[in-house]
């Protein structure tokens, strides 16, 4: 099949839920995928889309969605790829079954993604990574995406650890509502109000950029000799995470040479014209007071990560703060574009 | 005059501005003080108190305040302090003319904060820079009290310091929108965002945490041997700073420890038993969701600091989440303590 | 067993939920009754209060209470009265079982509200149908109290009912989040948002309004000759109904007079100096951008209710702004009072 | 001149403010219509609009706009329409010596709402009003349109007074904090907060619908015979009145009548295909959760009206909930669109 052709046949796993509803916002009219199966758990099994669903995204939903009906996670759904949005207590037999049978899996959730043969991949920060799908034993594949707070932090350090090699980073989260998923947060908890953590979050940003940033080694990573550490909290705002950041590398750098290393930064996904790449991929801002998340998070339809207010930090060498969209490109556009990128590399012809 | 046989009587300067409102609802049924003085701006002076603000505060207004006519900012009040809510914009001669006369100055604002003879008090904290005031050439005095996202970094830092030493220090700050004053931030700029800036304020932490830790040497402060770098975010909270802090102490220091240091903390005013002295100092949580603004600022009448979340951190040695109420513990209700210190340490009795 | 010579020994149904917390908070010091049991659901009990209950309000958790290990909903608890915060789902045959047994019960609960032998119950409005409770065959009794946003409303038109004669009323409630409990509403569901829908709620603000304002007629209620309309949403407000009102009187009334009737209204609690009564019962605020939910749900302790706006109407004759304290004065406190005046009456003494 | 053969030149007064931003970003690509100048205030004239202009739009704004240079307020613009949102302190002779001196002026201030000549239009509900400017003994002319909450109640209310006729409107509205203008409500007003109080905004609802709804006879409006009554609430919300409403009719109507009447309701902008009227005008919710500002405030880019909850009214007949998008449809938006349908009826050639 080659994908000019025709649209390939994609399915969603966990569909009801809240990234499985962004992923149905993001493929309508997709120029290369076109949604051929919806699944979710046993209870919405069987139902009409539109009546498992509890649809909550600002698009309507598109009515051709609406009247298909849910089938249960399993291997024989009449699509090539699966997206999954599946819970984490959920996600790992289910993606690994999938995988199995011949499907190529992008996933979003956790399970998989400290697994050695497992890309855990940003198409613009390390999509040579991608090459690890060689090692894994299934008849498909599963290719993973980052947590949310870990994809803007690692896209905007992409540049700079390409050019002056980054030693350690400090971030402090201020994440949005709906990277907990829906009903997620109790209004309760956060109106007027800050919480200062967010289970298990620290430790996939620590993690997971050392990942991300590993080099490949005949066909392993070897995890990137750099130091992290986070500070997770969740405010009062809907979509859009913004992140604190203080960085050490390992060269000196002069504060226009960062700036221009954002504004000229073109990855993989801009030199192959990926449908869903944002181009620029990062907008800098010289207004101290941006990047805001109501304001920028559409940046490049939600793909782009804004940076500002990069100057000099007393303890490490620099600072700045970042903004991406959480449930777009920290999530389900994420995973689209890795699928794009897979698409383009031939991996779907090669079998 | 002895401060237990009468009332010590008080003026407020900038009496209709948030921080002169401030200081009016924490002095009601103060036991040591009476407000027999309100002073504002040209437009506000010869009203009557009710008539000249737009009374915002929770509690009701008390009737006598209410009634009490509106001075001048000139150095002619019937009162031995004068409480200082001033804006910086005019701040500066104002309280300098004051002190001149004879008014013991406590000063909320910027303008003196630097000055080397000006203490930068927080009565826990540093109360042997009281002692500055000696030098002042002023036949009354100024005492300062710092910034209110200072207060809480600096408090909570204040025990760590005394027994193991702070090298270096990384804050990020999530503050609350009361810090900026009525009508301050608009709503159309914080609903459903984040703005990462307020203008001066990172440069204000970083100074004055040097000031404040600094030796008192030959009746100068000798600023501390201290990295300081901050980030400041403005967040959707009425009251009450949330402070991501990341710190590198000068001995290795084990969790319980620090955990204790906090708990055991008594200062000079707990000592003193200084009316308006929290005790305890800290409250440091276990529960790792904790501190949060809305459940936790009113510790201690407002006046506590609230702590949690200790953990180790990669980049520095230790992570934890301070909290603080901005306008209480980070302004008005500061003052006062230093007032009441300065008070019982006989800086009245002395003239 | 008489009130005054040592405290009632009271328990709480339904305790670690929300409306549980409540009742503790404000039983917590009080002068007549004693918390001496917790009861919960079978997955609570056995269970300390402090490891059963999830305690969100900003009061601390009283140790002593934190320590009392949680019981089963049954009747056989060392207590006399019983306040219930069950969810509606349970609480009709736990009720029930326990009035059988003998017991006082204060119920918050919907459950009972209508039945023919069960006061609906404001201390303040219709303390009369407590005599209601004589009909009942129980052993013990039922006393339960309306919704939280029929109490704001029915408690600012009853000195309007007394005097003038209320005909018709047209009420469009702006609800706080507290009023659906914790979790409740959803953070994605109602920030930067209004959701124009609370199931059931507007039902009851009329058919309850009815059951109030009923003339008792030979030991039962004649439902009041009145027409109630009512559009109930949901804002972002933590704490507070805020109510926009239209009456139609039966007699012509002037501004002035409907003013001076909430200004000078004093009920039986009032009269009996319950200790829970709040005192005013009302404030009327001259100033037009006032009550607000953040500035003056706290009035009286919660207890009292707020006033302003009073304006003709044109399609009604007058219209005006209530706002009262869901959680206190329209749930846990209204439960109190009731409980206070049933004991001032005398029903305890009577068994 | 022909508005086919190319775009008729257009200007802004009051272009650096927030309704003026919303036009600037509603005639970005507008097919009849092309920004030739932009005017402000003394203190912004002469600049470029980039420096005279704080832009909080999401959209950004356009480089073309940014670049050019903000003129005075005097009637000498290069351009043939004038699109006001001057403030009303200074709306009213500026838009007359606009008019005076030939230009056709569309203002969304209220300063003229009211006079005998000028039109109070929203062209799907009184385009026949138009022909009002004809008394007018300007050169040129003067179109308004109405106030944000009067426009989404009256385009509401318009299919019922056609079929059935209305007789009596209670109705009471949460509005936008967008509705204020910038920096306008402060944020320590609103969070966690309802401010029961828009200063004149009932008044404008009231009368305005009359007129409105007036039927023109011989060249005046003859106020609709019609009661209205409003109570305006300001609500954390950033774009998107809510407005709770109860109507009686003259005539008996069933409930489907009603919703049929809404969703088969097209104007003459639905007719005339103008550029920016939405199609359908309104969309009819069956989910009782629903119309919510923050999920259907853009529906038909922000032109259309979305409504639900229509159920029976006990003191009027019938009540319902209405969103619509304050400052596109209540603002701009509406202003462009009496623009576009004076263009289409031919008033610009007849010069």
């Amino acid at each position: 099949m080659t994908y000019n052709e025709k649209r390939i046949p994609v399915g969603i796993l966990g569909a009801t839920g809240s990234v499985g509803q962004k992923f149905i916002e993001l493929l309508q009219d997709h120029p290369w995928f076109v949604i051929t199966a919806l699944a979710a758990s046993e209870r919405s099994a069987g139902k009409l889309y539109k009546h498992a669903a509890n649809w909550f995204q600002k698009a309507p939903l598109p009515s051709r969605i609406a009247n298909m009906q849910v089938s249960e996670c399993t291997p024989d759904l009449p699509c090539r790829i699966v997206f999954s949005g599946l819970d984490a207590a959920v996600a790992g037999p289910i993606e690994e079954a999938f995988a199995e049978a011949g499907y190529i899996v992008i996933s979003n959730s956790k399970n998989h993604r400290m697994r050695d043969d497992v890309p855990l991949l940003i198409a613009e920060v390390n999509p040579e990574h991608l090459e690890l799908v060689k090692k894994q034993s299934h008849k498909g594949m599963i290719v993973t995406n980052p947590n949310c707070s870990t994809i803007g932090l690692t896209m905007a350090l992409k540049p700079l650890h390409d050019i002056f090699g980054v030693e350690k980073v400090s971030v402090v989260t201020m994440q949005a509502l709906s990277g907990a998923g829906y009903p997620g947060v109790s209004s309760l908890d956060i109106l007027d109000n800050v919480i200062p953590y967010i289970s298990g979050e620290e430790e996939k940003m620590q993690i997971e950029t050392l990942k991300i940033f590993g080099k490949l080694n005949d066909n392993k990573v070897d995890f990137a000799n750099m130091v992290v550490s986070a500070q997770c909290n969740r405010v009062a705002v809907v979509d859009g995470h913004t992140e604190s950041v203080s960085v050490k590398l390992k060269t000196r750098a002069a504060k226009e040479d960062i700036i221009a290393a954002w504004r000229n930064y073109a990855g993989v996904p801009q030199e192959l014209e990926l449908p869903s790449a944002p181009n620029p991929v990062f907008r800098y801002f010289d207004d101290p007071r941006y990047p805001q998340p109501r304001l920028h998070r559409d940046e490049g339809k939600g793909m782009a990560v804004s940076i500002g207010r990069l100057r000099d930090c007393a303890v490490l060498d620099h600072k700045f703060t970042v903004l991406s969209h959480n449930t777009i490109r920290g999530a389900a556009g994420c995973a689209i574009l890795n699928a794009e990128l897979l698409v383009k590399k031939g991996y779907l012809d090669a079998e």
